[in-house]
C-alpha cells in the first residue's frame, strides 16, 4: 500500500513539477523569442541574463491545483535527498516511528526554546546532555557501519590513554618545580638530557602530586577542553598539535602502539562501528632495548594487532590504513613519502587503502605544489585527500578541492568549502566521490558554531555521496561515532530525514570504503546481521507503535 | 587581446572539463553496463546508487595535461560565478585593479591574522573599523543601484530620527520616576491616560535630565546595540519589535511621516543608492487636529514626498512600495489586507510594486495557511515574499520557500535556507527569481556569526540571481547599503570576485526591481552616468596602475 502510494506520488511529482517548469518561460528560449530591439538592448546592458522573465506574469492556479502541485513538489524535492532511494521494510518502518518520535521530541522542543537545542550549542556544553537523550540511546545501538575519516593517535578515550601511562618505566619531562610536563618517554634509566627537562618517573610524579591530580592533569592536556572559543582556527590548531606531541612519547613506544590500536578498535566496535579506515603518519617507534624500528615495523604492529582483534571479535569487519604523512613539507619530502608508500604497499597490499597528506591545510602546502610528485604515484594506489577544510573562499586551501578531484581522489576529507565550488560538486556526483563529513571536528576547530548552518545540509538535501565520520573523537571526549551521528541526524539533516538517511549513511560507509567488491559482500553481511538485530531491539523496546503513519504519508 | 584570451580559455575549459567528465564513467550508464549478478546484488543492497565507480581507477594525466586541465577547470568554474558574463572596459579594468588591491590587502591580512578579519567578527565591533578601510571608501562612492529589501521605519540614521524628536508637542510616557520611556506621542495637551503613564513633554524631560542624556537614551533604544549575543533568534526579534513600537508614535505623526521618508531617501541617495523599493505595513497616521487618516493617506504622503525629493534630486531614479502587512494574522486578516491592497493599487498603480507579509516568520503564520486568500489577489499585483529567514531545516518557515516559489513570487526576501532546497534553487534560476540577501541583518538577528559561512557564497559561486540589500540599517547604525556591500564583497564572495561582481550586483538591483521595461532604460541611464563618473574618480585617485595584469590573466 504505502510503497504504491509513494511511487504514485513520485509520478505525479515528476509530471506536475515538470509541467510547472514548462509552463514557465525558459530564459534562454524567451531571450531568443523576444527579438525586439529594446529588450535586446536591455540585455546587452545587463549582460547575458535575460530580464524579461522577471517582468512576465503567470496565471495563478486554483487552490486545488495548487495543493496537488505543492504536495507533488514536496515529494519531488524529497526524492533528491540522501537515502530516499531506500525502501524500508515494515519492521524498519515500525522502528523508524520510534526513532523519529525521539528525534521530533528534541526538534520541536528546539523550536520553542532555540537556545536549548543541543546542535545549536558548543559540543563541550552538551556532550553529556546528548548522552542522556533517547535519540542518542538509539543511535548508539545502531550499527553505523564504518568510520572512514579518523587519525591514528586521536582515536582512544582519555581513560584508555591514561591507562597506558601506568605502564612501567615511563618518564615525564618536568619543566618547573610543579606538576607541568609536555613530553613523556619510556626508558630503563633517565632519558638523555633534553633542554630544561627534569626527567622524573611518572610513578614518582604520582607519588609526589597524587595519582588523581596527575591523571586530571593528563586528562586536561589530552583534550581541547575547556576552550570553546579560540582566538581563531590557527590557535585551535596549535593546541591541537600540542596534544599530539604529548602523546608521541607515550604511544610511539612499540608495546603501547599496538595496545593503543587494539583499544581503539574495541572502543569503536563497542560504539557500533564494524570497520575503521584511519589515516596514519606511520611514525617510527622505539622501545627500551634501543631496537631500531622502521615504518614497516609500525605497519606490521598494526596488522598483527588487527589480526588478534578480529580473532577476538569475529563479526568485526576489519580496518585499513591510509598512509597520510604531514603536508607541511617540500617536493623532496613528498618523494621520500612515496618511497615509504611503495614499501608499505608491497609488504601489506591488503592493509593499505591509499595515500593522503595531513596537518592544518592553512599552514601546510597546497596539493598544487606537489602535482608532479603525486602524479608519479603508481595507479594501483588510490588518493583520499583532505581538501577544503576552511572557510576562506578562493584561498589555496579552498582550491585544494579542485586539485583533489582532478587528481582522482576516491573521497574528499572534510570538503567544508565544497558548497562554494559548483563544478567540483557536479563532478563528485558524476564520479561518485564521497565526502567525509566530520561535524564535531568542524565546530571544535572553529569552522562553524551552529550545526544548523553546516554545509552538509546541502549534501543531504541534494543526495551527494556523504559519509559521517569523527576525525579525532579522543580530543573532544566524544564517542567514536555516535555523537557525530546525533549532530548530523538532528542538527544538520531536515526535520523530515528519517531512518532511511541513517541506513544510507551506514551503507555509504561500506560502499565508499576502500574494500574491494568481494570483501564488501562479507562486510555487508556482517553489518546486516547487526542491523536486523538493532531493528528488532528497537521494536521490542516500543512494541506499541503501529507502522502506518510515517510522517510522509 | 585580453578578451580574446578569456574566450579562448573558456573554449578550452568547456572542452577539457567536458572531456574529463566523459572519460569518467557515468554512474547510470555503467550501472546498466555492468550486468553481472554480483554487482547487481551489491547495488540492490546499496539502493539505487552504483558502487562500481568508487572502485574504478583512472589513468593519471601527465603533469602538462594536468596543468592545462587545471587551468581550464578554474576558468570553467569561474564562468559559472555571478558577474562573469560582464566584459569590463579598459577604464573599468584599471579601476578594478585599484579596488582589488584594496580588497586583497584585507583578505591576505585576514589569512595571517584571522581573528582580525572584519567579516569574521560581529558588525557592532567592526562597524567603524570598516568605515576606515580603503575598500569601504571605494564601495561608498560606487553607484550601487537599488535597495530592494528594506522596511519603512528602519531606514534612517539614529541622528535623523533624534532630530524628529525635537519637533514641538512631543510627549513621552515616563514609567518610573527616572529617564525611562517606550512610548512617544505628539499632542497639543497631555495625551489620553494610558496604563502607568506619566505623560511629560519631551522638552521638559530634556530640561530635567539634560538633552544629551535623553538623546543618548534614545540612541540606545533605537538600535539593537550593544547586545551581540541574544539568547536566541526569538530574543533578538523581541528587542527588534520594541524599537518599532518606540518609533510608532514618533513617525506615525503625519508631518513626521513625510519627513522620515524624505530623510531616508536622502541618506540612501548619499550612500550611492538611486532607487528604493521598500516594504511598508502602511500604518494609519495621526495628527494633533484629530484628523482621521486612512491607508491611502499614508501612501499619498509617500507619493507627494517622493515627488518633492525627485524634484530636488533629478538624477535620483525613484522609489516604490511593497505593501507588506504583519503575517501574524488569520485568513480574515489577509482578506482585509487584500482590500487595502486593491485600493492602493487603484489609486497609486505606479507607486505600488506588489505584496508581501512581514514579521518574524517563526512566530507568524506560514504562507501555506493563506493560500486560498493569496490566490485571490489580482494577477496584475506581484508577490515579493519573505521566505526561509531561518536555519531550521524542514520547519514550516523553511518551507515558506516552496510556497513562495509556487505562488510565483518575483523575488525572495532573505532565502537564508535556500541552500537546503535544491529544487527551489533550480526554479529560481529557471524563472529568474532574485534572492534579496541581507548579510548584516542575518548576523544581527542571530542566523549566522561568521560571514564566511553565509549561504550567499553558493549563490555567488553558481551565478544565482542575487541582489544585496540592508533590511533595517537604522537598527544597527550601518550605512544604508555600503556596509552590506563590503561584507558581501570581502567576506562572502571569493577572493577572486572583482568589479564584475560589484557591477553585476548594481545591475541586478535595477533588473530585478519592479520597474517596467521602459522605466528601466531611464534608470540604467541615470545609473550609468554615475558609474562612469565613479570609474573616472577611482582611476584619477590611483592613476599609476596599468590595466594589464588583472588577477585572472
Amino acid at each position: 500500500m504505502r510503497m504504491l502510494g509513494r511511487r504514485y506520488y513520485n509520478l505525479i511529482a515528476v509530471l506536475a513539477v515538470g509541467l510547472f517548469m514548462c509552463v514557465c518561460p525558459d530564459p534562454v528560449e524567451s531571450r531568443t523569442r523576444n527579438k525586439n530591439v529594446a529588450e535586446r538592448r536591455l540585455m546587452s546592458l545587463y549582460g547575458n541574463t535575460p530580464h524579461v522573465e522577471a517582468l512576465l506574469g503567470r496565471s495563478r492556479p486554483t487552490p486545488d491545483t495548487y495543493k496537488t502541485l505543492r504536495n507533488a513538489f514536496f515529494r519531488y524535492e524529497e526524492s533528491r535527498s540522501l537515502g530516499y532511494d531506500l525502501e524500508l521494510t515494515d519492521r524498519e518502518l515500525q522502528a523508524n516511528e520510534t526513532i523519529m518520535a525521539a528525534k521530533l521530541h528534541e526538534y520541536t522542543e528546539g523550536l520553542l526554546t532555540p537556545h536549548l537545542f543541543k546542535p545549536a550549542q558548543h559540543i563541550f556544553d552538551v556532550l553529556d546532555g546528548i548522552r542522556d537523550t533517547q535519540l542518542f540511546h538509539f543511535l548508539k545501538k545502531m550499527p553505523k557501519g564504518a568510520v572512514l575519516h579518523a587519525h591514528d593517535t586521536a582515536l582512544c578515550s582519555t581513560e584508555s590513554i591514561i591507562k597506558l601511562t601506568y605502564y612501567d618505566s615511563l618518564w615525564a619531562c618536568l619543566q618547573k618545580d610543579d606538576l607541568d610536563f609536555s613530553i613523556l618517554r619510556f626508558a630503563k634509566t633517565e632519558p638523555q638530557a633534553q633542554d630544561n627537562c627534569n626527567w622524573t618517573l611518572l610513578t614518582e610524579v604520582r607519588q609526589k602530586y597524587g595519582a588523581e591530580n596527575v591523571d586530571e592533569y593528563l586528562s586536561e592536556h589530552l583534550t581541547l577542553y575547556p576552550t570553546k572559543k579560540f582566538e581563531d582556527n590557527n590557535a585551535a590548531w596549535s593546541t591541537f598539535m600540542d596534544i599530539f606531541s604529548l602523546l608521541d612519547g607515550l604511544v610511539m613506544y612499540a608495546p603501547a602502539w599496538g595496545d593503543y590500536y587494539y583499544n581503539a578498535l574495541q572502543e569503536f566496535y563497542d560504539d557500533g562501528v564494524q570497520y575503521l579506515e584511519f589515516r596514519s603518519v606511520v611514525p617510527t617507534l622505539y622501545d627500551m632495548e634501543g631496537t631500531v624500528y622502521t615504518a614497516l615495523d609500525t605497519v606490521r604492529i598494526y596488522v598483527e594487532t588487527l589480526e588478534k582483534f578480529k580473532k577476538d571479535n569475529p563479526d568485526f569487519i576489519g580496518s585499513r590504513m591510509i598512509y597520510a604523512p604531514i603536508r607541511n613539507t617540500n617536493p623532496e619530502g613528498v618523494l621520500s613519502y612515496i618511497e615509504t608508500l611503495k614499501e608499505i604497499k608491497a609488504q601489506y597490499p591488503d592493509f593499505i587503502a591509499g595515500f593522503d597528506l595531513v596537518g592544518q591545510e592553512e599552514l601546510g602546502r597546497p596539493l598544487s605544489e606537489f602535482i608532479d610528485q603525486l602524479l608519479e604515484i603508481p595507479e594501483d594506489i588510490d588518493f583520499y585527500f583532505h581538501a577544503g577544510e576552511t572557510n576562506w573562499f578562493g584561498s589555496s586551501v579552498d582550491e585544494n578541492l579542485i586539485d583533489a578531484i582532478l587528481l582522482g581522489t576516491k573521497r574528499i576529507g572534510h570538503g567544508f568549502g565544497l558548497v562554494k565550488h559548483p563544478v567540483v560538486l557536479d563532478m563528485l556526483k558524476k564520479l561518485n566521490v564521497a565526502i567525509e563529513v566530520n561535524p564535531i571536528s568542524n565546530q571544535v576547530l572553529q569552522l562553524i558554531t551552529d550545526f544548523r548552518n553546516h554545509p552538509c545540509a546541502t549534501f543531504f538535501a541534494d543526495g551527494y555521496p556523504v559519509v559521517i565520520s569523527s576525525d579525532d573523537p579522543s580530543f573532544w571526549k566524544a564517542t567514536p561515532l555516535t555523537h557525530d551521528f546525533y549532530i548530523a541526524f538532528l542538527g544538520i539533516a531536515s526535520q523530515h530525514s528519517d531512518l532511511r538517511l541513517l541506513k544510507k549513511l551506514a551503507l555509504n560507509s561500506i560502499q565508499y570504503s576502500s574494500l574491494p567488491t568481494e570483501q564488501q559482500f562479507e562486510a555487508l553481511e556482517k553489518w546486516q546481521a547487526k542491523w536486523d538485530q538493532f531493528i528488532a531491539d528497537v521494536n521490542e523496546e516500543s512494541p506499541n507503535r503501529g507502522s502506518s503513519s510515517l510522517h510522509l504519508d
